[in-house]
């Protein structure tokens, strides 16, 4: 692909007009501007990005593909506002922004979190250019990596690892959860934009997902230790100040960069179930564990 | 009906067991433990009930209405948890009993309710004995009216209002969207569990769940200044003390009275949109006029 970069950005306007789109449908109040808000701004899409390209790849509706990534995104943006909050990880600052409950109150976030969560099933079962079996489907893969046995359940281990000391397994098991799931959706949710989707390419896009998080996460890692503070936007060896529980510290740093390479690997090969050209994944995932940021 | 309040204690009875084996799935975590605690209790189940009974009004599958109508309680029960946060209503006791923050810390409340939140639409994505078609209008009728242009903004035109002098009409649209809205579900996707549901149901379940919700939240007005505060649970006179913009400030203690039985019989008239027996619906609507607490 001659400039991925560039592609990911036509995404992202597209995933960004589709927001402002299915946003305005709502009544104006401070909640739908404190949705706007956090569903704004400069963020890449990787999760819509996704849904796209293994639409793509399956030969899905792009519009139903559109949507399902506009669902997965108010998800993603909903679960930040919510750990953002003063009793979760209290955070003032959102991508080098006030974090929503700065701009818009605490009660008005909390409110924001729970009507972006909502709003992600509105779209599904509005979804454009889909068959009602799939769209059932969505709703439940959606729901259940979303839920207390995907993400919310990895939020729970992250809180109950901060008094503890937890096995690499329980911390690769809190990544899979609190970061692969929603990943997991994404991909998942792009083969279900394809009436005909069926098992075999939803397992290959999961074994994708789960090697893209979990390399994603460990590379999260790395950045904490040997990233640059500006590039990233945020200090830089906070996992250490905070004694937070990563996999970099039963890996070392070298042991970490290792098992990147590998997972990014697996994600690559992952995309081998597919007979359809998936450039963009690969580039994806290789632009992942490269990143700087 | 012979004895109504039986009938009723059935229904609920009915509606905490599948609680029970829908929470089962899943995995023990202190979150679940949070859900379970505040799906428990003694609650009387009236939104699943009224889901119970348009199922049965119309023919359709008790399977699905209680999936359903679980589905419809999740999402109450949700609504509580995250009311009772600090930041929102700050209420230490519901139902007589701590509050999920009391009793779980506000961290995994908030995360109880984003969970329940969540599996509400698992349920209806995995609902027992409905079709597809359904299923997605189900999940459309719930996020609507549970979402910013449902319970969420009642909510928020509550916190809006808390500053200001709203109108005796903003007030209504205030009861609208923050008890009716919820209500109107429940009646909704009780038409939903019969596959053959059409649009003249829906619009008189609609129609029924308007005025029964609208009649509910005025005796809660009255309740408020002529209730005995052990039968209600909570201090009486709190509407005033907190000086909270009520309808009953506009109506009068005798016009809230006149509007909650004009209400009510209203709800009653829009059964006649349906063939089938009514009577617990009905019995329903002058219980909650008549009710003490």
């Amino acid at each position: 692909m001659t400039d991925f970069n560039q592609y990911l950005k036509n995404a992202a306007s597209e995933v960004s007009a589709r927001l402002d789109t299915l946003m305005s449908r709502r009544a104006s109040s401070v909640v739908t501007e404190a949705m706007k808000y956090s569903l704004g701004g400069t963020g890449k899409r990787i999760r819509p990005f996704i849904t796209l390209e293994f639409s793509k790849l399956c030969g899905g509706s792009r519009e139903a593909a559109l949507d399902f990534g506009c669902a997965v995104e108010m998800i993603h943006t909903y679960s930040l506002i919510h750990d953002d909050l003063p009793c979760m990880d209290n955070d003032d600052l959102r991508r080098g922004k006030p974090s929503c409950h700065i701009a818009f109150g605490e009660d008005n976030a909390l409110l924001a979190g729970d009507a972006l969560l909502t709003e992600a099933f509105s779209v599904l079962a509005n979804a454009q250019n889909v068959c009602d079996k799939n769209k059932v489907k969505a709703v439940g893969f959606l729901s259940e990596l979303a839920g207390v046995d995907g993400m919310v359940g990895g939020q729970v281990l992250d809180l109950a690892f901060e008094s503890g000391a937890p096995s690499l397994d329980e911390i690769y098991s809190m990544y899979s959860l609190k970061t692969c799931a929603l990943i997991k959706a994404s991909a998942v949710l792009g083969c279900l934009a394809f009436d005909g989707c069926n098992e075999k390419m939803i397992q290959a896009a999961g074994d994708y997902a789960y090697n893209l998080g979990m390399a994603f996460q460990i590379v999260d890692d790395i950045l904490d230790v040997t990233g640059n503070q500006e590039l990233l936007g945020k200090p830089v060896g906070s996992d250490d100040k905070n004694d937070k529980s990563t996999a970099l510290k039963y890996l070392g740093l070298d042991g970490a960069k290792d098992a990147a390479v590998k997972l990014t690997n697996k994600a690559v090969e992952a995309l081998n179930g597919f007979d359809g050209d998936s450039e963009a994944l690969k580039e994806l995932a290789f632009a992942m564990a490269d990143r700087k940021f």
